[in-house]
């Protein structure tokens, strides 16, 4: 199976040693990715993107990989987004205001709109974060109300619901032309029952958390049928080893390694290889309208033993840590 | 406030050094505890009852306490069950052939039904983990199908959902004359979102899985009422700590040396102190008929500040550990 172009649309890189650990394995095997901005302090200015970008291109070497920067979200002048819109894929919104009481996020959202109004005049994509405070498990579902209000507010805005976890956003992708979304390999694979139904498995503890086997379900069907408006995005998160296994970790899976092998694997099983290409590169190329650089990833079934950790500074358990997965990357050209 | 010869019908003790450790925790406060039988192997013989008792009565020195054994469940013949029932107040179940299927775990419950109508006949009490094998939300109200069945095709048998922790195995206690229930602590307090919401806590990880917001306004609105079917029952669980902060924990909270002034923090705050009495002791004594050790337990709003563990040779980490609890026990009188 050849894959040209492949694409993460989500992807945390983080900073300083860590990106020194990280970046390249995500750059070896991805023709680009969109970088998230959450760093501490986030990358809210056009100077903080273009020294992010830098030190992302240094971390990543010869690699041909193409950073695909974001803003965080606040309040931005047109002057400023004029400013940056050539040098970013989009604006990163964390509804931190949100409640449960979707009435109560929309208006939290209200102080919003002025941004997301220019944004939408000037054609700056919304990547979301949809999540209110509520219920674990319903926290996705009541974000739904807010996606509705944004899609019909800003018809024309492009708005991207980032790593999707139920049935239910999956539906909305079909009732608003304007609303998009990615998906993570690890919820096209787990359910909650996978992190707490027999013992409790950090590694696989991730926001969203994983829900139930009918939204899995929901979220496989369309990623295999290569959805027009589903994209790869593996929301991959590197969390040193420490800060997983103590007692109250921290939320995130990390994929990067290893999500094209288990991608290949899970499409072929499934009898829909030819779809892996649009699921993986061409949707995200023809939403975002990116032309990235070309490379060619050769995937092969052929068994790789996952290593326990990446890195050796801080290092990092990945999914799939010590088992062996059926397919492998044969080679990359780019 | 004074609590009368307090009960925990639901309590594991488990063995050797551990049981050294944390007998003694329950047998102060308590009056007495309804002792589960999963040890490895599990206690499924009369001999085997008389020596875990004898080793109980060990641990605990002089401390006024009755131990209420319980048989591990499997095929008993009529005489067996003739000898054993003058020491037990129970036999305790875990269908592990039950599964998400109802019927299949109807059809798993099958095979036990001779014994459990020789049960029946004897007044012998059953107690059940009433669990599938489903998805982890969906295991109890899954499983809700035996206990119907159960009840009605022993309606003389005296059943115990142990454990309950949704709202419809709540309402399932007023279908049936002959069922019964008890629940947690943890359960009355803690949801999901305590468990995965924010950062993943082991420490509050249990089987049953905490559920959802409106399955803990059930129970604890029954706890509250001192519902007559229902009944305290901690099901405190010490696994050494390294068993629960390593990758991939065990599952159990401890909640013995704290139970009783978390339980009267939580009954007073809801103007229902005078509920208490009969929740944690007055509707176990007429359920199963026994009458407990006279011991006098008052409690003062006094704040206590909860250990960040109990014991010496393997530690275990109790719930609200290195917190500060608004209710202290004052003195006891046995």
């Amino acid at each position: 199976m050849i894959l040209n172009s492949p694409l993460d649309m989500h992807l945390h890189l983080r900073d300083g040693e860590m990106l020194g650990q990280v970046g390249k394995l995500s750059a070896e095997s991805f023709s680009g990715a969109v970088i998230m901005p959450n760093l501490v302090p986030p990358v809210d200015r056009l100077d903080m993107v273009h020294d992010y970008r830098g030190r992302i291109e240094s971390a990543i070497g010869d690699h041909v990989f193409d950073p695909f920067m974001t803003l965080f979200f606040r309040e931005y002048s047109m002057e400023e987004l004029e400013a940056a819109k050539p040098h970013i894929i989009g604006i990163k919104l964390y509804p931190a205001g949100a409640t449960t009481n979707s009435e109560a996020g929309v208006k939290a959202i209200d102080a919003a709109e002025p941004t997301i109004r220019r944004m939408e005049e000037l054609g700056i994509p919304l990547l979301i974060h949809g999540e209110t405070h509520g219920f674990v498990m319903d926290r996705e579902k009541e974000f739904l109300e807010i996606y509705r209000h944004l899609a019909t507010t800003f018809p024309k805005l492009r708005i991207t619901m980032e790593h999707i976890t139920t049935a239910d956003a999956v539906k909305l992708l079909d009732e608003y032309e304007n609303l998009f979304a990615t998906v993570t390999l690890q919820h096209l694979l787990i359910t909650l029952d996978d992190v707490a139904g027999g013992m409790l498995n950090p590694h696989l503890f991730c926001k969203p958390i994983a829900k139930r086997p009918e939204d899995r379900a929901a979220l496989l069907d369309a990623a295999l049928k290569a959805h027009p408006k589903l994209m790869f995005g593996s929301d991959s998160a590197p969390h040193p080893r420490h800060k997983k296994e103590c007692c109250g970790c921290a939320a995130g899976v990390f994929t990067a390694p290893i999500a094209l092998q288990v991608l290949a694997d899970l499409f072929t099983k499934n009898g829909c290889a030819e779809n892996l290409q649009a699921f993986i590169s061409d949707n995200a190329q023809r939403i975002y309208g990116v032309t990235p650089p070309a490379k060619k990833v050769k995937l092969v079934q052929r068994p790789f033993d996952v290593p326990a950790t990446y890195g050796d500074v801080d290092p990092v358990v990945p999914m799939y840590a010590g088992e062996t997965i059926a397919w492998s990357i044969e080679s990359i050209d780019a």
